[in-house]
């Protein structure tokens, strides 16, 4: 922590909050410079509210020196966590391909849309089965029925099952059916949530929240990662902007953001990003061009009769379609899909 | 529902528009214009996905026409909703005041606390048990003993508690502690939560998310009432913006719009909108200034030392004086305190 | 500007750092921690690119310590400018009213106006002769007629002119009909402007851009300040946030946090920050309860026919009535109107 | 214009706004649900402020219909713009590539990043000369003699010049050097620079402003497009969010939305939307991915010593390799770089 006193600052002043900071627990530095004092405050504490030495008497300004996250950090760990399960690796050269409806819906409706998934060379069939609804009037989710399904079409086709978890009651559930447990982005600063997930064997993808700052979303991967858990895949979907003519604001940048800061793979969404089915293939080709390592996308066979965000699912051959088209992508940037 | 067609609509693609809209069950009324057709669909079904009709050929815009929350909006419900708890009520003339800490850290600091809350005429004790906290390393709270601490405090100075509910499974736990639950910030749309305490008989304190719109939060409050809890107060406290001076920005409209849209109480919290001691009186000036129906306001003995929050909290002489300039204000614009 | 060095920093790199700070003029002050080194760079370099140095190897994070601005700065002058014009002064305990028309219509219309300006007891008569529109087709103002139709009314009742001025080419012309320049919100790093309008010896109004930091606000005074001109206001409309409800979120904390950094007055302008008539009110009292030096409020005496904004215009009696409810707001914080 | 009634709208109410509609020129359709009566009201009057109707009495709601720029719009003119500009054209399936600094600051310089761009296979030399600096000490640029020189230096090696202009009185000498005039984010809403620059006949490119929605942009292009000069691109260099690990966010979503809703030109750049030079070429390469026409990228020799800008600058062999990887990207997505 540095901190930075008044031009006006006293010499009396200057010791007590030199003092503050020793109280703290810190172990201080100070340097007299012609026009003002600083101060370095050096010590291990990640969750110390610098305010508390903001509000001092003397004080003009205070930063914090360390990132607030330790185990997510790329300077705890240098090389790439790869989220290994089964066959597939996640975070390697190689782009996963996650993709399937956003609810499951019917038997017959997974089960013909994990067949496009396999079809298309993807690795994982996502579904959701317990739906979070900004409406309480709005379909739920089929509950362990849909699970079911799901589990039963992903073997058929030899895929991997990624589904949303909403309540730690249902956790225990879910890790019957799923290989990948995903936080979704309304529930990245559920705590409790988090600290439970990081007790349990399976990997788990944190979507980023709509106002989350990235050093957030690191902070609650740190809760999973602090509870034993190390095989956290981040998910970028979107933030919350001004801009009325895309649903959220895809922020890209992240990618290459959170591989400089941590090791964590970043999987990038471009069907809650955008919000309609026509700006689905270009975000999810940008996506793949700024490195993502992973893809979720949303398809259905008869969006118009989804019963959860039909608008933004692609039809099975624009899939099978547009995969062919990020591979090509992937090739170019010396990857693979 | 109203539907926009583009201008180059064929006549056969208008036709199609209006299949699927009888489909969907509404009963639709064309409008011909000399330049574009306008239809307009009518029933009943606040969750419709407008996506739904905006991915057809031909369609230019579709616009929501009913506000897609109903038991929270005021043209459910025209009077003022009244929480009556014993002899304080909320939402009246008469403003309410909740202060005390961020964290009940003690027992002789809650009750340090709650002789001030009292002395200064405020009606309600707050302070957090179970704490939500950014980062996993942070003290998370007393727990029970917390609770314990809080009531008893309260029960001595004659007050009411109020204090946050972070999981399900402690709701019953806080039951027997609080006289009104509080929703943070994080978990507004946490759905399960909602929906659980809109099942219990107890007033509900629904704060506003980071980044939510006031929709949103309307819609977050709808969870709640169609369980059948009629005692929501709604608590603005800050959004997430650009700005970096202020921890977040108060957006004080939100209380003149809420009191349009909604019959439901609102309250404000200058602290966690303003991040800064100095700033707090200033900003709770204008809450009452601006019609809030009450304040929550963080206050501790011994800032400096606190557990969490502690740059944010006013000394009790600080808010002692404060309550005394919020009297005047209120009664500047014929309420009371 | 503080440097944090990476924990794995080379020495190397260390001493290459500290002769890239010497190179660029600064004084480097050394102090070596347990975990990794901090550096202090020291002289006065207000707008040197801290990115510059976040780039070298061996570096972590850099801060800046001093403000960019100085004239502008509370830490260059203690004392509150106060804008004398003939015998209104802005700035000190008495709040500064100025009301009138977004835009100047009509001899009758301004005249009319000015009259319902004067007769609530406020100083300031607005009104635009050249206005920005976002549409190349709409109204944008009546010229140099209108200029002159402002000053006399202004003269008739005894009241000063403040109103916009878009372009460098009219400093001239309006300056003879103005008591105020006021640089609209699009205008706020309209640099070009700014520095011709600080060779003026007339005051200036400074508009905060919709989505300005408050320290770019400062800056752009600062741009005013250093060519001489020391009559500066700033003033709060509102900036862009995802809320919907609202045309803008008036950020009223604002108002604290410049007169904690700055010595310059703060002017609210409830309009354009809300844009609808029915949350002007509230709005209003609440700036003046956050301790605003000044309003601006738009008023028409038949908004639905006003070639612009009337949405957001009071009705004459309203004005007047929520001047006698301002009055008793400023009197409970000690200010007069 | 679509107006949604009050469910408890008298008879009266609605035929007093049926006829405000009248007043204001709309030809009005009624439509009488069972729960509420819809109006229609058609006419073309793209400017209307619809908060005249909004405010009138039994008025629930207002939706524009029609967008508000015209010439701009795809439904005007659905053929793709190609801006000509000797062999370059911008706009078809070759994308074009603009590059050099910052800030023109020697004839050396900017002759030695002209031979960058020219071997890169690069079409357009940038470079400021008049600099818009939020900070009144910076570096302002050379300006008539850094117009020489960027003009012999594009001369010299075969380049197109693409140079910034702040203000009116600047338009006619930077005409005399410049193939493109570059509008600036901060400029984007200058309306009387916009109108003027209309009247020249050489192409504009227009930056998207740091808060403004893509519709408002498309309006600023309106400006332009209605003086007469058709030639206009479009350049998206990041929005202002809550973010902080990047200098702007890069909504690279813009691409495929003004593509759809308008036939102008995308240019990306990727530069001054994230800050930092690492993260350039991902986002350069997304940007391509995205459907980008053309991208602006900075280029620096010596990027330590730069005048303005630096740490964003790419060293002319990182660019030079990432246009080799673009060209890969480009080929992958059907197009040529």
């Amino acid at each position: 922590m540095v901190i930075i006193l008044d031009n006006s600052a006293s010499e009396q002043q200057v010791e007590d909050v030199v003092k503050h900071l020793e109280d703290y627990g810190f172990q201080v530095h100070k340097s007299v410079g012609v026009e003002r004092t600083i101060l370095g405050a050096i010590g291990v504490q990640p969750d110390f509210d610098v305010r508390k030495v903001k509000i001092l008497n003397g004080v003009s300004d205070v930063y914090r020196v360390t990132v607030p996250f330790k185990l997510a950090s790329r300077s705890f760990k240098e090389d790439n966590t790869v989220v290994k399960i089964k066959d597939v690796e996640i975070g390697k050269d190689k782009i996963t391909l996650m993709a399937g409806p956003c609810s499951i819906e019917s038997e017959e409706q997974i089960f013909k849309l994990a067949e496009v998934v396999s079809k298309s060379g993807s690795q994982i069939l996502r579904g959701g089965a317990f739906k979070p609804r900004s409406s309480p009037y709005s379909f739920q989710g089929l509950g362990e029925e849909g699970l079911k399904y799901i589990r039963q079409a992903a073997d058929e086709f030899n895929l991997l099952v990624i589904t949303e978890v909403m309540e730690i009651k249902y956790i225990d559930l879910i890790y019957k059916y799923t290989d990948i447990f995903q936080i979704g982005a309304r529930n990245m600063q559920n705590f409790p949530l988090l600290k439970e997930l990081g007790k349990t064997d399976k990997p788990i993808m944190l979507k980023r929240g709509l106002s989350a700052q990235i050093e957030e979303w690191l902070m609650s991967a740190e809760y999973i990662l602090s509870e034993g858990n190390k095989d956290v895949l981040l998910c970028e979907r979107g933030i919350r902007t001004f801009e009325k003519y895309t649903r959220n604001t895809f922020d890209l940048s992240a990618v290459p953001v959170v591989h400089k800061k941590s090791h964590l793979p970043v999987i990038a969404d471009p069907s809650h990003a955008t919000g309609l089915r026509d700006q689905v293939p270009p975000m999810a080709r940008a996506a793949v061009a700024a490195g993502a390592d992973g893809l979720m996308i949303e398809i259905h066979h008869d969006p118009e009769h989804a019963f959860s965000d039909g608008p933004q699912a692609l039809l099975p051959n624009d899939y099978i379609n547009l995969v062919q088209e990020l591979k090509m992508i992937a090739k170019a940037i010396g990857r693979d899909i």
